[in-house]
């Protein structure tokens, strides 16, 4: 059995880490964080866990926690997992990183869009962007792994056979996506406030959010040239699920929907975690709600020439932990699927 | 044109009075107050008024706003409300407040169940119990209203005909509620976060709700002698409504809905909030929101004698601030309809 | 006092024709047809308009109902519609149509995209297009007027200032809109129950949606020469509202958010119903609930030279039975805005 | 591996068996039937369990499947079951039946609410009620387990302990009950339709629910007398999950929360299923949601003697197909937790 640590585990993410790795056949966890729940049993935050979770949450204290486990998950803030990773991983130790602070690869750019220098460049320059269908091999042998965050991981899956096969425009791409309210976290907050969100739909961080360099370093080294992108995300009024709608020109005219689903099942074909549907139903989050998969719809506009993708995943799962298990599973030679075979429970 | 103030305006009640008053063709709003958004316009805290209120908030500073306006709606947290109420009241201005502070005419009982003492029992003593169904005349003379609570509404207004008319045991009184998420108010709160109460539904506050002692005064004063009832209110994942089953035994067997629904029609007939339904449908919180009506139903359980009655009113409009406006129509001889005249935008 | 008659009455855009009429101060409504709920009275189907609404729902004979009203609304459904406008425009009556019947001027688009034939191409030749913003003279004079569509309708507002003034290439228009439920109209379907819609978000009708061509007719209208554009819809787990967000490549280089919004305040000045936000906060759907705004923000990306514009409306008022509402003050030459004077209660 | 078969595949308890069974390790679905999605693909109606089931609809001809399986699940319609129930029964078969049709031991109540005659009383008398909590040694030889409805689950576990130990006053039971939609199946409806659901809440069937009698059966086999209720069930606008309050008189003055918790713990304590929780936090429908748990809350009213308990059940799992997979764990002599260690994947 791996031992395991969760850092931050009082947020949503870290939740869904608790119950799925207490599931998980080849782990156990062995320490849970949490400033602001430090001193309380798990359940007591989260009385869902009763009997499946018998640990109670600690401060975060690096000197103490280094020895309990093998693999570290970090769910930290923002510019608080720098350190942390950076300790982990010069005590030898695995560590999944679920924050931004290992995604870019330029530190300048991580600088630009989250306001603080990067202070662990060498670090940042080993560690992998956690993409399973993308770096696959070399998640293999990372040893740090920056988990993608939840809007790229969308944006990403849907473009990257298109965009790969040289199929579309690299300078018309739209991605416009609409976000579950848990992708803001769990926090105190008026604006995240029930009566706020349910009956509401608005746009927010138009032209400004930080997945964008994200997913723009990402299509950009898919292409070998510099791309960028419009994207714009939006707060749904469910609790789960990112659906992504993803517009571009096709470079050639008169491609239709079936040569597209064509590239797209022949990229994926091996994909545990990907389900490219055909041309009678489109993706919805509620298909992929509680799954580690990402659901992806394609087609073409005849009359406009345009290319429109429309993808799918629990941000949660796919979009944050069961990626993170996922990346674990692959760097520690446990089977992939381990832990996530998981369906919709629905309705 | 009646000048009014809003003291506490940035919170829910506060922003629908600044809807319905601005509607109002009796009144003018002179100013407003809240202590968190003071010296924002009203329309930056509220964007949805916009084109509507051209007001900025202000702190309260009860010297400054006394000489603004004729009447006073106080929508502070309670305990907090005391203090202002008598200010205004000695300033010989009409006051409507929507706390708790002078709805309970026994200062100990307040003290109970407030944790706070009541520093104006002479004011107490004056004010007037707002729920215009039973205590319309006083009203009409009111300087002081204290404006009946949200689940007190629903339960007096559905027990006030069975009881007034002696047709239950007194003793066997149980009230089911069931509130929209706005009667815990505009704040930041991870428990009223979107993803803690949407697809979530539980009770809370059993057999300690602070409402239950208001409930209890009113039915004593309509019976004449001292009733306790069970009262459970409920957490729902909708904006707004409350709706309230209430159980309890009939004295007589054999009395059948038809019998029942005489009563209340009869105790009801020329309110002009009030709707009671016949055999074929039960009231929905759906049909009442953005409504100042208290719908009811009756029915008998001929197998166990047993009555059942629901009630479905908008927390904050009946609830709250469209009974506080009818209030006001009542104390300055203004139509009792006034500003009220509102029918659910469906769906 | 103008009598007016409502064909199609049962359904969510009727229900709130009877609503908003019966609170209009000029207008008595002196019949409603339903076809499925013909015998019923009105509150039996809707028990919200107890209290307001005394009439029962007749099956729609043209020859019996003509005679009762001066103004006749119709929101039958696509193709029913055809008969009853030219019958009851034949007779010398005002006609608002809410279908798609009459928007399309092209007799050939309508049966490409309907499916049907035109038979009253010369009645299609006389009908105008009712969005006041950019038709109000027209509408002015107009026996019969065609109400936009919902979608049409945030697209078109979104697009027309920017679109006028040449800023934008007018091949790179992309319009993603998401729509609340009650957009489906009032039907038993699997797809549209309650636990199929809540907790889900989906794309439907991608590249093949019937409110394309009425788009694109208006904006080349507007341009002058031939648009086109991608549009896809999307169903919203809300009750109410479109939110669109709308894509373009702004022509020059340079142009800042500021500037745009000066064309868009400038655009709209006098509208009663168009209100443009600032650059501190983006339209939200709950803003606009249960009113006849559109709300508009508008933001450049400087990165991409993108322009971004998003637009809010409630789809059964602005987007339906308010936009009617509208059109019939203005054709009868009411205040426009009465029947109108609408603030969304939130929450 | 047992061989089970699922009559009446296409609704919601169906898609849960489905996903359910598919991922137990002791079984292997060989056949499922639907007459209205006959001859389609499972992942056709159910996206959702792409990847998961390969099978395909068929019509039910008992004579055909028979063949096909050990054990059979039907969650056909209410009088639809009892002869499928019988022929599969007669052809030595194990059945557990989802439907009501063998779930009340007097065939003559169940004509009197269900309205039509029992045609195979020989067979009812065999079956078992299928409340593990209650009847585990009897369902352990069951050949035919009548699975529990829905309210009775929660209702009946809410009241064994107290009941049993005679500590309640058995005719003063009232059962307040709220259901998530899914409850009312998968159908095209317009009452339960999103728009008429969402924002909306009421209750339904007052006095008249067919769970009824099913309640006041087993209570009255606990008790060893007549045991009548009051039982209100509420249409809940969330997809899952019903909440149960209940009250009644307990016959000791003086007993605290703390020694009514001590007896329901007793009497749960080997319960894989049952969590009693303490005084510090209360059930909530989100805690069990896609999980076989009931959660359940007790209070003591001091002040009116009352007993308040609050029990908590996903409708679809332990109030129907969990449930049913729990059976037939008992049943088969597999582990009873086998594919039911499940917990609520929150938010």
């Amino acid at each position: 059995m791996l031992k395991v640590a969760i850092c931050g585990g009082s947020g949503y993410a870290g939740s869904e880490l608790l119950r799925l790795l207490s599931l998980h056949r080849e782990v156990k966890i062995t320490a849970v964080t949490s400033e602001r729940s430090s001193g309380s049993r798990v359940v007591e935050v989260f009385p869902h866990l009763r009997g499946l979770v018998d640990l109670g949450f600690e401060p975060l204290v690096p000197e103490v926690i280094v020895g309990k486990a093998d693999l570290f998950f970090l769910a930290l803030p923002h510019a608080a997992s720098q350190e942390a990773v950076s300790y982990f991983h010069s005590a030898k130790k695995h560590v999944i990183d679920l924050s931004a602070d290992f995604r870019l690869k330029d530190p300048a750019v991580y600088e630009e869009w989250y306001g603080v220098r990067h202070e662990y460049p060498s670090v940042l320059k080993k560690a992998v962007y956690g993409l399973p269908e993308l770096h696959r091999r070399k998640i293999r042998r990372a040893r740090v792994v920056a988990n993608p965050g939840c809007y790229p991981t969308g944006a990403l899956l849907g473009l990257y056979p298109a965009l790969k096969e040289g199929l579309i425009d690299q300078d018309s791409i739209i991605i416009d996506s609409k976000s579950g309210t848990s992708g803001a976290g769990r926090k105190a907050s008026v604006p995240l406030s029930f009566c706020e969100v349910n009956e509401a739909f608005r746009a927010y961080g138009i032209a400004t959010h930080r997945h964008t360099p994200e997913i723009e370093q990402e299509l950009s080294m898919i292409r070998g040239s510099r791309v960028r992108v419009d994207f714009t995300p939006h707060l749904l009024p469910v609790n789960r699920g990112i659906l992504t709608t993803i517009y571009c020109r096709l470079k050639e005219s008169g491609l239709e929907t079936g040569r597209l689903l064509e590239c797209y099942r022949d990229t994926y074909r091996k994909e545990p975690f990907v389900r490219v549907y055909g041309e009678d139903v489109l993706p919805d989050v509620r298909n992929v709600r509680g799954t580690n998969f990402c659901d992806i719809g394609v087609r073409v506009n005849r009359r406009t020439g345009g290319l429109i993708v429309v993808t799918a995943i629990d941000n949660l799962l796919k979009g944050a932990s069961g990626q993170a298990i996922q990346n674990m599973n692959i760097m520690m030679g446990f089977k992939e699927t381990e832990g996530l075979d998981l369906f919709a429970p629905l309705p």
